[in-house]
């Protein structure tokens, strides 16, 4: 193997992952190859991602929170996407020299201009939006004169992407297959040309439609999600197979995340553990799985339980690679650089708090083990409430969020609106500074 | 006694005394000083106040709607207060030769510039915040790195404000006890001096956390609330006997007041007597216990349901003490001037309606007999609901607020509406005239 002086960056990044989803963390189908992974390195139990794909999506690629970005919800038929102007961690990695790839879904804007293409990634492959689209030509009333056909893509930098096959139920079940076999070529074509690359790898599971490879159809007799998270864990095996057959182990950053936390309603069957509510400002919103190894730099077997947020990857993942140089000084960066954190050298997290937007809005903070709710829906599916005096809980205590120290206490914790106060008064003031752009908004940077 | 031409005040404040807390409003727990009290003058039925401590005591002092002040709701650590500039009744006083001085809860602000002798009290000694602090220090994870230790302060005009003792769960229990005996010392001190005083006692019972004076541990056999409401009657009796024993009663304006409805919740015990809801739009939480005593000026066993509001002491008070001319021009004062009301030469109060904001939120303005909602929470820790069409109930026939007339005479009662929007339409021209301040804003006033 030639001699490399920067790491490699893997990053897989799964749809719709329930903290609760492996077996690691209580999961009840076996997930032995993830476990492993986990076991080979850090497992963050306090990993914070946005509530949604687009703005965790966002949030990771870019280090910040996606309400400034425009990117802060899922959009349909709307213009939306990461402006052509911002950093992206893809961008940064290219421009120290990277080879960089992403293979999966993307989620961060469909026109060309605004492609993995446009931010960073040499070439890429996958899905421009979400996998909902799997499912849109099997509703009898679809109109393709109304909404394009859903395709599955590739592209080049500098070349426009062109469709491989239409997205539909049926290519849905081979596209985690397809999205591994590139990654498979791509690691053992990048470890053999002896130059660091960044593989961002978007699976597409654990996403509605229900829809996955043959293989895997009813193979754990448990029902479709049990067979998906067998599936998802033998596809994430293979990666990892594929990293130690190319030799490049303790060369490679290995990241594997959630995007936000698992879809539980209507039988789906995904798991948040022992997390409140889904989708919304709950702790089952903003904390799902996320794993980091590199060996011999990062302990094997390590637990922690700091508060670790999405935002933190770019910063971070540029100070491991030597590249913390890099980043932009032009604009706010809300993740933190927890290279030390990671590496051991500092046993606390730098990040004592993650604001946590569900669309346009603030919902809670979470602010050391305590998360006030500014504003509540228990789901996806539930109305949206406005609190006055916005409930506290304590989820070191009080994992499930069921009570309410303001109102268990009458006030007593009401000390613990002074920090959040503190957090909403740094940000506005940072929103004052550098307005937040507009989903699709043509902003041309703060310069 | 010196001969003396201006009428003494003392003004007590109870703080979240709810309407059915004395016996008779048909309190369980016997409050027989209060009663003497309220039987010696005008027992106000229909007295109304902001929904919490803070814009309550502001529109006590400035007769001015809090939201206009920037006092509208009660902050944690952030920038707050009375600005400067506003004009209170205690300088109002002071300006007509009155010795004043505040002994008790401020609320008002809690830094140099922003304390009750920065406000036309010659004296203080109290707290500045809310009794919530007394209990931070017993929760486990209060940091006063992050938020400091609470104290009870003292201090004197054209001097800073110094610390008493600490402000905990011990000291609170003795709290209004100090108060007390500093309001007898001051009543007879003053009295033989013979210059006009005006003594704001602010009481910090029956705010939460729990914790009275031990002479009063389980005295009524009912538990803590009944216990507080006891020592609360016997603290109230001891003011008046010190008015009584210094021979000043029928000098003085003496009024006894809550500052916004009690706390039901988590069998805290308080009662708002026939009102629903509590720290909201519902009438629990703008009607509360208002008497006032003036022995040869004011009938004694006076009882009205005129409206009345907390709003109106400042400009009323003024002209009772002959210092009407003193209330100033140049600004909005939203009290109206009640004292023909008071002293029966008027037999209708000068007001026929209230708005009640919560927080930033106007929730409902009550209009004679009836009630509008244009938002609702049922209590504190409800979630807010904003109506596309108003529920309006009419307080006479249904005190409880069940029976919302818009829907059940299918908008024959729209036309309330006519009223409503023009409240609403010459508040909103006085506020484009007088822009509201916003809470800690240094503001140098509308000239």
């Amino acid at each position: 193997m030639p001699n490399q002086t920067k790491p490699n960056v893997v990053y897989i990044i799964v749809d719709n992952w329930g903290w609760g989803d492996i077996s690691v963390q209580g999961g009840t189908i076996p997930t032995p190859n993830i476990d492993k992974i986990a076991n080979e390195g850090l497992r963050l139990t306090n990993f914070n991602v946005e509530s949604q794909c687009t703005p965790t999506r966002s949030a990771l690629l870019t280090g910040r929170l996606p309400i400034r970005s425009g990117t802060h919800r899922v959009t349909y038929g709307q213009p939306y996407g990461l402006a052509p102007w911002e950093y992206t961690l893809s961008k940064l990695l290219s421009d120290a020299g990277y080879a960089t790839a992403l293979f999966g879904k993307w989620h961060l804007g469909e026109i060309e201009g605004r492609l993995p293409t446009d931010q960073g990634f040499d070439k890429w492959f996958g899905i421009k939006n979400t996998s909902d689209e799997a499912g849109y030509s099997s509703t009898p009333q679809f109109d393709p004169e109304i909404v394009p056909e859903p395709f599955i893509w590739e592209g080049k930098k500098g070349e426009p992407s062109h469709k491989v096959k239409p997205f539909n139920l049926e290519t849905r079940k081979t596209l985690d297959r397809d999205i591994v076999e590139r990654t498979e070529a791509y690691i053992t074509e990048q470890a053999k040309a002896g130059r660091p690359f960044f593989a961002y790898i978007g699976l597409t599971q654990i996403h509605p439609p229900i829809g996955y490879h043959p293989d895997f159809e009813n193979i754990t007799k448990t029902g479709p999600y049990g067979d998906i998270l067998t599936e998802l864990d033998y596809n994430i095996g293979r990666i990892a197979d594929a990293i130690e057959t190319a030799g490049i182990t303790s060369d490679t950053i290995f990241v594997v995340s959630g995007d936000n936390g698992a879809v539980i309603e209507r039988g789906f069957g995904g798991s948040n553990g022992p997390w409140r509510g889904g989708f919304t400002g709950y702790e089952a919103g903003l904390r799902t799985v996320g794993l980091i190894r590199w060996p011999g730099r990062i302990e094997a077997g390590r637990v922690s339980d700091e508060i670790f947020a999405t935002l933190d990857w770019m910063p971070t993942i540029a100070n491991l690679a030597g590249e913390g140089h890099r980043i932009p000084t032009d604009r706010p960066i809300d993740g933190k650089d927890q290279s030390k954190f990671i590496l051991g050298t500092q046993p606390e997290s730098n990040r004592d708090h993650v604001m946590c937007f569900v669309g346009d809005d603030l919902f809670s903070v979470k602010w050391r083990s305590f998360k006030i709710h500014l504003k509540t829906a228990e789901t996806l599916w539930s109305p949206l409430e406005t609190h006055m005096f916005p409930p506290v809980y304590d989820i070191r205590n009080d994992p499930g969020e069921q009570i309410n120290l303001m109102e268990r206490a009458l006030f007593s914790y009401s000390w613990v609106y002074t920090p959040l106060n503190q957090i909403l008064g740094e940000f506005g003031t940072s929103v004052q500074q550098y307005p937040n752009i507009k989903p699709g908004e043509d902003f041309t940077g703060y310069g």
